[in-house]
């Protein structure tokens, strides 16, 4: 398959290009690095993406950003990083891509751990996670051209955990082959609109 | 108890009201009617209306704006509106309420049923639903004072059922009587962090 992978230089994506890289052809995006750049909050840089790749089979998503931050501390602006990146920009590569997108393709998108399994700062991550639950099951019974789509919702990664665990007192960080796993599952499998959980 | 009520005048609002008004307090707001108005999705409305109905011991949401089309004709300003009003909205009202509210006071906000049962025209609900789900699980860890927090899930309601049936087909709508109940098990009782689904 062609693959466009955004978020390719992050944990979960360096997963995901080691997990299907041997045998697909994966062509890499992010907002600073890769073989594309894209800003997925901004519509029109989708768009622009699907015309610089070309028809790809599946369009896989590690990429969106959210601020961590406690409940009482939060403002209405931090709490809208989450929403237009992770949440909205995802949501875009989907609006953007479908159109672009070969017939039975496939989306896959990246939520994470944090709407079942709560920490202090992640009531952002949270909302983004929940919301892209909720896209995914409403989008799938309407996808054209037999398409699909997915979200891999993975607990903290092995190889972020030096960085992150801290924050995540008590969770048992979860294999980068059982992440790959889940990704493969959606892209190569036939799942339509589940939330592949990697606990 | 002293409860402000936002979305009062909608067919969910007047079921709350129906439901707790006999034996509470209740101060009704809304975008255009009500004792208070509001914009939700205006952080400074908010606030207004806090400092407008003083300490109160429960905010009971059931506001809130979503953009109704299918998937592949939706854009992104379309589903913003979702993230905006309904999402982002309730939110609002917490981040701007938690100081406001009484000690051992409580949040309840408005989902709906299109994350769990998705129709044609539902991604957009569904999509804020879901946001709503993760944000109260990643929330209600957090609450100051003995706050609470939890949203309702109701399936379509029967006294909505002659406006908006046609959208649901094969939903059975449900009873005012079930819909009052999952709210006064939301304020009056004890509960914390949950999706309270009526179905």
């Amino acid at each position: 398959m062609k693959i466009v992978l955004i978020g390719a230089a992050g944990d979960i994506g360096r997963t995901i290009y080691d997990a299907l890289g041997d045998r697909h052809e994966i062509i890499t995006a992010g907002r600073s690095s890769g073989d594309v750049q894209v800003d997925m909050a901004d519509f029109a840089s989708c768009v622009a993406l699907y015309d610089a790749v070309g028809r790809v089979d599946a369009v896989v998503s590690a990429a969106g950003e959210v601020h961590f931050g406690t409940l009482t501390d939060m403002t209405p602006e931090q709490t809208m990083v989450g929403l237009r990146q992770k949440l909205m920009g995802q949501i875009n590569l989907v609006l953007a891509g479908t159109k672009h997108v070969a017939d039975a393709g496939s989306f896959t998108l990246t939520s994470g751990i944090l709407d079942r399994d709560p920490i202090q700062v992640g009531v952002g991550a949270a909302t983004a996670n929940g919301g892209l639950a909720g896209f995914v099951t409403g989008a799938a019974i309407q996808m054209p051209r037999g398409q699909r789509i997915n979200v891999v919702s993975p607990g903290l990664l092995q190889v972020s955990a030096d960085q992150y665990g801290a924050w995540f007192p008590g969770h048992d960080p979860v294999s980068s082959r059982r992440v790959g796993l889940a990704y493969a599952k959606a892209v190569e499998g036939t799942v339509n609109g589940q939330v592949i959980v990697v606990d």
